[in-house]
This record gives structure tokens, C-alpha cells and sequence, in this order.
């Protein structure tokens, strides 16, 4: 198959700069925004005074490097492959571990649609663990800790702007659990990145077909497209057709962490009844993704027997896809969650490639009705039991949360999974907080979600105006991301995490300077905000004009405001 | 003129009904939304559970009712004229008290857009003050304070729901000041409605021209368009030419209050030349605009010649144009500014109309940066003290807040207001809680305006998507107007509000039953979310399919669940 090579013009003004390690021969990307000068008329005598750039956190990795060669067909540079290597802990593979990979690599009617320049498989030496928890338990900081430090400092030294976040302080939030960078030594390609709740909140978005919809390139596109406006990781929660081949092309050009949920192949193996799903159908499905690179895993094991009851005193039930597949096959087989008694192994899987297991919060309240009842509650207590036997096994965890939640709910939300979890990082959906607003639910949730992030949560998943209606498109995707930037950069600012307000400064000066283009460059999203704009001005030159067409020249307070300061005439 | 009559469709799977008031011969328009039953299989028989209508509320006046015959250039049936009038202390006046409304009228060349059906404006009798704060005080219940609280209870008694808002609580939170009924005897189009922090969450919309952009038929439809998505109150910013007739048309086809800052129009008259403003120009615009029926009035009275300084000190100046323009004057003139000076005389004109004063913050922050300054909390301990002398004749009070603050900074506001300005309403714009996103500063102001309306604003006033770069079009209405009832709404779930839950709860359980017309019919966008729901499914019927596009049938977790609860057999 040839996808056609996916162009991601870069943003405006800016280009793509690169921060040198210090422990590691590193490079860590970033985007400068360059600004024009603001310019002040005094006596008919202008003056101009410079204003410096500005660097963003960048998501969006080699895509907006005029200097590197993208090509879909070929997958990106592997940037960690050397760093992997040089820890001298691990071995290649000569094969895939996992039968169903291999089987499926027999299969010659797949050629057309497999991803043309495979790897072979990397996995833990015999005997040896490989998660950046054991190194940072250890005392050891890796390459990817320098990494995550310093692309969460962006150009704050130079700024001179106090920041306690060292390659050490990332090396002990990750050793005490409380954060994770979740790198699967598969997933070479990826930039490190760390999700904590001492770093800037991070979002993640959800892509991937279902029966109904969608092929390999569009998942492709959608994927580049979440990183290109800012999601920090990326879940394929593909259902449909050829799953492990739209992986494989989705992870061999993503630039960030990729997350699935593997109890959705594992279903698919077994022609969708649930009834037929096993701990040796889940068990390779694992290891088959482990040795394709997904970083994290969601996993539903808290999901147990005993309260498959308490699902039927709610308003909407179940409403995860992973937690009622669990449920079913509890109550179909009259046993425990294999997922839960095979808990250990997992761990013990996950543990030789680097995969975080991101456990799953199937009794998430589906309206906001079912918020913080007992179903949920519960389960919650079991993921904290789980971080406790995940992180015996130096697996890093991250702990999944609602859903939808009014307002007044959502603290204790946060304060629960802080103190039942041991401060593993939350990772929430949302929260909705409010049940009347579908095809507006990244707004319901957004408010939820701004919340949450201050409270403490990491990480935020998006979602987008489809929830609830279907799929995501291209569109969507960067709705609901530019969206989620919104909530996260808004709890940062109000957590005041160290140069969050660097950005917003800037843009408000240049605003208040008439510095139109400035304004568009610094903002999310320089195309939408530049085209809203030139729009209303349709017969006016693209100039740095002194007004808006929402007040005119007569009704502009910020003309009038500079005009009372005296650094403008006019 | 002829404005082509603008129709607006109703909403699906609704009626138009009516409640009757007990202490007058009032009917309070609501929505009814209709609801299919339940269809439940169990042993392949198939049994209906009806679900009961939701009521919710309506601020699309008579454009949704069928059985009237609304038309642009009739005007609104004026309701309220005849409760105007049995209350006896006003007088119908032969001509209009203003000059310019009189130099208006007469210059022919302005028939052509001249709104046809000109009614005489009405005016307290000699001696009397005739504002519902004034009934309040003296122990009166109004038709309108009737009115606004059936409205405010929707069908709770019906379903069972305690609700502590009765006609006489109304009468008491208006005497007490904590919430204002904002209705001009000169605008008996308007249903009352009530804003307090003890009632539900309102929220504002601004529409209106500017130099360069829309004519009046463009803002009839902006503001029809308003109030049909769900626009509480409507202010009118126009600052381009012909104001008064565009205000006109406005007023006489609004079924919900309008507002203006009659500053703007006072600026127009004096060529747009700050200097130029007086005292008088000002008092006539005031009365010209009390007897054309405008109920509001942003007044930008704080804004002291003393701190003119402090903006110096920001880094977004003033924001405000009310603001920047009476500072400038403030600073031209080496005066104080004579709204404050002039602010008994100004209440004495309000209480004859019973225009109720909205207290603008011209020192609102227009940046982050700037939020919670001196700057803002000196003005806004101005509008404490005006508030009192507000009260003094009798006039209700809003109290106007920001901008753009930080979340962290957002519970000082509400706080501070709530303490300095006596429990008077608070009324604020947003705030937005980021300056990074224009093009989406309707959701960067939606996370502030849900969290500062759960901690007790009254009022929210929209923002769009066009904020800082140009007017709003009809599209960015219905989504402004969509986001903030969002906002509202989470605010009112989180505090509780006596039956704002039936709306989630009815809706959620749509979902759960795949009633899918009904959860479009109860949503706040059935357009929209009918539309999103079946593009994704262009081929199918337009059925209650029992899953949709986002899973598919085999992954949908609400089918897996129901199958569990043993409700359903596929």
C-alpha cells in the first residue's frame, strides 16, 4: 500500500529550534515563535523596540522540521534507538513472540496493507526489568528523563524564570510513582514526555476506526494531525478491520506516546463474542503489541465479579467499552476478571519492553447522574490496590478517571484517586459536566477537565463535538485538541507552573500593540484566529492595523488606553 | 423598510405551553419536549414504558408558538402593558421627553428605515417611583415577580421537586437587592425574567454594529436568533450609524430585556470626539433610550479621574470602551467623570422607567496578566458605594465584572464583589481564562464563566468564537449563545438548583435506551447533534438504531450493559 506522504505545513512565524542535553548527546525539539517589533510614535518620531521570541512545547516532532525528510511510507527516525542501546539491557528479537504476529506477517493478502520497513522486536535481556521506574528506582537518570526536563522548561532559563524541574526531580517524581514517561523501547520514534502531576498538564487524544468507518491512511492523517495541534499522546482504540496493520503504520509515524486498549483486538480475535475471550487470546495480544511499540496500555482490571450487580442501580449502566466486556465475561463465566488474576503476569509482560499500564476505569459514570457512586468508588479502590502490585514490578502506572461529573463532584474525584492511588497520576476523560450537550461535549468537558487538571489530574483525554454521536474527523480531531489545550494551559496558568504565562503575556501585548500577526502566531491556532479576522476585513489589506472590526477605529479602548498612556498618536 | 419576516422554526419534538400565574391573569410561556417510550424485549415480548414530557425554559417568546402570527414589523404582542397599567402610577406622555429622540423623529429621511408601529412612551406619574425594587420594598408582589417565579420552577411541582422559589421569595431577594426583574414600562414585549444568584444561572448575548460591519435587518435576526437558542437577556452595542432606529426595530421584536451603554450613542452625537461629551448629552440619550423601552443600562460610573494612573501600570491598559472612553475624558477635562458625579440624577431618570442600572467595570482586565489588579478592585469598591445610592432611589443594581482572569484568581472575584458591592447580582463576561486562543475565546471564557456562576454570578455574558477579532454572525451567536447555556447549566447542576438534573437525567436515559430522536430533542442543539449522528451514518435510516458509529454494534458498551442488566436480548 502507498499512503500518500502527509505534508503538515508549519505554523507561522515560527521554526523549530533544538535545546542541547547535558548527561545525554540529546536534542530536545521545540517551536520559537518570532515576534515583530512593537513599534511607539512620540513626536512624529517612531521607534521600535524589539520583542523576543517565544518557545512553545512542541508536539509535533519531526513533521515541522524543514530539515528532515518525512515519509510515511518509511516511518520517522528513530531518535531513542541508540539511547536503548547504549543501556546494553536488552536483545533483538529474531521473530515475533506473539503467534497471532507472526501468523499474521505469513499472511501474503495482507502485503498490500502492511507497513513496508519492519523491525524486528526489542525486548528486556533474560532476567532484567526495562521501565524507566527501575532506572529511576535505582538512582539512574536516563537519557528520556533529561529529555522530559527539558522540554518542560522550554526557554525558561533564558528567560530567567525559576524552575524546579531538573533531570534529578524527574528522576524522583518517576521512582515515587507520581509520574510516568512512558516509552516503550519499540517506540523509538517517539520524544519523550512525562506525565505528572508536578509537569505541565498533558492531554491525549483518541483515534481509530470502528466497523463502521474509516481506513489506514485516515487513521495516518488523523494521528499526525492530533500531534500537529498539541496532543501529547495518542490512543488508537481501532475496532474494526486490520488492527494490528493500522497500528503498526500509526506507531512507525507517530511522534508521541501511543496508547491502545488491547482488549478490543483480543475481541476481534474471538469474532466478537465475549463469552470466548481467555487469558492466552489477551496474554498474545499483549506481547504482540508490546513488540509493535504501544507505549501504554488501558487495562480493565479492576473491573470485578462481585460488582457486576452494582451496574444495574444506574441511570446509564456501563458505558466503557473495555469495563462491560469485562463485566460480560464475569458474568457469563461466573469467575473473576482475568485480567485481574492474571494481574501479575501482566506486569511481568509489560515490564520487558517498558509499557505503562494505564488501569481502567470501567465503572466510569456514563451521565452525570452515576457520578461518584458506589460502582465507581470501588473500582477505584482496586486500581489502587493495583498500583501497589503494578509498581512491585517497577511497571509505571497511570490511573484512569470519568466520565462525566458535575462541577461539585469532581474534587473529591481527585482527592479519592490521590489518596487510594498513592498519588499515581490521574488521567481522566473529561469530566462532562453536564449530560444536556451532545455534538458541544469537548465544551461540557473542557470546563470539567480545567478543573480536574487544577485539582491535580496529569492528564486530560480529549473529546471532541462527535462524542456520543460518532467518529471523529480531521476536523474534529483539532477542535477537540485545540480545545484541550485550552483546559490544560488554563489549569498550568492557574497552578502556576513555572513560564505558563509567557505565552498569554505575549499574545496580549502584541494585541495590545495592534501587532495582529504576532497576535495569530502565538496563538493555538494561528489559521483559525488569522482567517476569522482577514474574514471581516475582506477588502482590507492583511496590515497591522491600530482596530478590529468589532469596535472600529472610534470604539477601540486599547487605541484610546495608549492614547491616555501616550505612546500612540493616533 | 420592509424586514423580510424572520422565521424561526420551532424546535423538534416540542410544544409551546403555557402556565397560568395564581395571583394574576399572567400565562409564562415554557417548552414541552415530547419523549418516546421505553421499548424493553424480554422473553420476545415487547412492552413500552412511557417517559414523561420535560419542561424546560423558554426564552424564544412567541416566535415559537404557533397560534400567534409574529411579524418584524408589528412588533412582539405586548404583554406586559396591561399589568403597567392596572398598577396605575404611570402616564402615557404625548411626545418624547428627549431632544434627539424628537429631532429624530422628525427628519423624514429616516422613514424609509423607521420602524412602523410607534407607541408613546410611558413615564412614572409625577412623584412616584415605579421599580419592581420599589414594589419589593413596600411588600408588593408584581405580575412580574409572579411571572418570573413560575418560570424559574418549570414543572418541579409536578414531578414531585422542592423548590424555595415562590412569588413572595422573589419580592424578598429584590427588596433585599440579591436579584433584579430588569423591565421598562416602555418594553411590555419582554417575558420577566429574574437574575440572582438564588435562581437559575442567566446569561447575556451582545450583538450590534460598528462602523464597519451589519445593518439593522442583520441584528433584528441576530438578536431573534438569541434569544431562540437560549439568550436571557440581549445587549445592544451597535456604535455605527443610525443607532436609535436600529434599537427600535430590536426593542419591539425582543421577547427577552435589552440592554445598551449609552455612552456609545452619546460618543456618535458628539462625532466621536471624547472631549466632547457632556453631562447633558448624556442625560438626553439616557432619557431618548428609557423611552424607546431599553431595560439595562451599562453605566461605566466607577471609573475615577484618580485612577486613570493605574492603567499605565497594566499591560493591556483598559479594555473596556465605556471605560478607556470616560477615562479619557476623566484625563482630557481634569475632572471627575460625570456619570459618578452625576450619579443621583441619573437614578432619578432610571426609577421613572424602572431601567435597572448595570454597573460597568471599565477597569476590567483585558489580559491574565492584568486580572485582579488595583486597578479593578479600587473601581470595583466605587461600585459598592454606587450600588448603595442605587438603592437609595429604589433603582436595582447589576454589578458588572471580568474579563480575563486565571482560574486560580476567579473565587476572589466573586468574593470581593459579593462582600464590597452588598450581594447586588454579579454580571460578568466570562471571565477567559486564557489570552492564547482566539478563535475559541467562547471556550476559554466558558471554563471561567461555569466556575464563577457555581461560586454565585448571576449573570453570564457570552463570548464568541470572534472575540478580539471581529463581530459575531448568526453562526457565532448559536454558538456562543449554546456554549454559555452549557456553562449555565453546569453551574446550576453543581449548586443544586431545584430540578436542573431532570434535563441530564432524561436525556441520559435517551441515550441508554437508544431513543436517539429523543436524546437530539432534549439536547441543547438538536440540529446540530441530529445532523453530526447522521452523517456519520449517510446510508442508514433515520432509526433508533440500538448503537452508533463511535463503537459499532459490537463494542457499544450500552447494549453490553443492557444485555447484562438483562433488559435487552440483541
Amino acid at each position: 500500500m502507498e499512503i500518500e506522504n502527509i505534508n503538515v505545513s508549519s505554523y507561522p512565524g515560527s521554526r523549530k529550534i533544538y535545546v542541547d542535553g547535558v548527561l545525554f548527546p540529546i536534542r530536545v525539539g521545540m517551536r520559537e515563535i518570532s515576534q515583530y517589533p512593537t513599534v511607539k510614535i512620540t513626536d512624529g518620531h517612531r521607534t521600535e523596540i524589539p520583542n523576543p521570541p517565544v518557545t512553545v512545547y512542541d508536539t509535533s516532532g519531526p513533521y515541522t522540521d524543514p530539515d528532515i525528510q518525512t515519509d510515511i511510507n518509511r516511518g520517522l527516525p528513530r531518535i531513542r534507538e541508540q539511547w536503548v542501546v547504549d543501556r546494553d539491557d536488552t536483545v533483538v528479537l529474531d521473530n515475533l513472540s506473539s503467534e497471532y504476529g507472526r501468523k499474521r506477517m505469513a499472511m501474503t493478502e495482507l502485503d498490500a496493507i502492511r507497513f513496508p520497513f519492519l523491525h524486528n522486536p526489542r525486548k528486556a535481556a533474560e532476567g532484567r526489568r526495562i521501565t524507566q521506574m527501575h532506572y529511576a528506582r535505582k538512582g539512574i537518570i536516563t537519557a528520556e528523563m533529561e529529555y522530559a526536563a527539558i522540554r518542560e522548561n522550554l526557554d525558561n532559563e533564558k528567560r530567567g524564570i525559576k524552575s524546579y524541574i531538573t533531570p534529578e526531580f524527574v528522576r524522583s517524581e518517576i521512582a515515587a510513582g507520581r509520574a510516568v514517561i512512558t516509552a516503550n523501547v519499540n517506540h523509538p520514534e517517539a520524544e519523550p514526555m512525562i506525565i505528572g502531576k508536578a509537569f505541565s498538564v498533558k492531554l491525549n487524544t483518541n483515534i481509530g476506526n470502528s466497523a463502521l468507518s474509516s481506513g489506514i491512511e485516515e487513521e495516518v492523517a488523523k494521528a499526525v494531525w492530533s500531534c500537529y495541534w498539541g496532543g501529547d499522546t495518542l490512543m488508537d482504540l481501532s475496532t474494526g478491520d486490520n488492527i494490528h496493520e493500522t497500528r503498526e503504520w500509526i506507531i512507525r509515524n507517530c511522534p508521541v506516546p501511543v496508547g491502545t486498549v488491547p482488549i478490543y483486538q483480543a475481541l476481534e480475535k474471538v469474532n466478537g463474542v465475549v463469552r470466548n475471550l481467555s487469558w492466552e487470546i489477551y496474554r498474545d495480544t499483549l506481547i504482540e503489541q508490546c513488540e509493535q511499540g504501544v507505549d501504554y496500555f488501558t487495562i480493565h482490571a479492576g473491573v470485578l465479579r462481585k460488582h457486576a450487580e452494582l451496574v444495574k442501580e444506574r441511570l446509564t449502566g456501563c458505558v466503557s467499552r473495555g469495563g462491560s466486556i469485562m463485566t460480560q465475561w464475569c458474568v457469563e463465566h461466573n469467575e473473576e476478571n482475568f485480567l485481574y488474576t492474571h494481574f501479575d503476569e501482566i506486569c511481568e509482560i509489560l515490564n520487558k519492553y517498558d509499557v505503562t499500564v494505564s488501569l481502567g476505569d470501567g465503572m466510569r459514570p456514563g451521565c452525570t447522574h452515576d457520578a461518584n457512586d458506589r460502582a465507581q468508588f470501588l473500582e477505584l479502590d482496586t486500581l489502587g490496590e493495583l498500583t501497589l502490585r503494578a509498581w512491585q514490578h517497577d511497571v509505571q502506572v497511570l490511573v484512569e478517571g470519568p466520565g462525566h461529573v458535575p462541577m461539585n463532584k469532581i474534587e473529591e474525584n481527585m482527592h479519592r484517586q490521590a489518596n487510594v492511588c498513592h498519588d499515581a497520576p490521574f488521567y481522566t476523560l473529561g469530566p462532562l459536566t453536564t449530560d444536556i450537550a451532545p455534538a458541544y461535549d469537548h465544551i461540557t468537558s473542557a470546563i470539567g477537565a480545567a478543573n480536574i487538571a487544577l485539582l491535580g489530574t496529569a492528564m486530560i483525554c480529549y473529546v471532541t463535538p462527535k462524542e456520543h454521536l460518532s467518529l471523529p474527523d480531521l476536523n474534529d480531531v483539532r477542535e477537540g485538541v485545540i480545545t484541550y489545550k485550552i483546559a490544560a494551559h488554563a489549569a498550568d496558568l492557574a497552578k502556576g507552573f513555572p513560564g505558563a504565562n509567557v505565552r498569554d503575556d505575549a499574545l496580549s501585548k502584541a494585541r495590545y500593540d495592534f501587532r495582529w500577526k504576532d497576535q495569530f502566531n502565538l496563538s493555538l491556532d494561528p489559521e483559525k484566529a488569522r482567517r476569522y479576522y482577514l474574514d471581516a476585513r475582506r477588502n482590507a489589506p492583511d496590515a497591522d492595523d491600530r482596530f478590529c472590526t468589532m469596535c472600529g477605529p472610534d470604539f477601540c479602548a486599547m487605541r484610546i488606553s495608549q492614547k491616555i498612556a501616550g505612546s500612540c498618536e493616533s
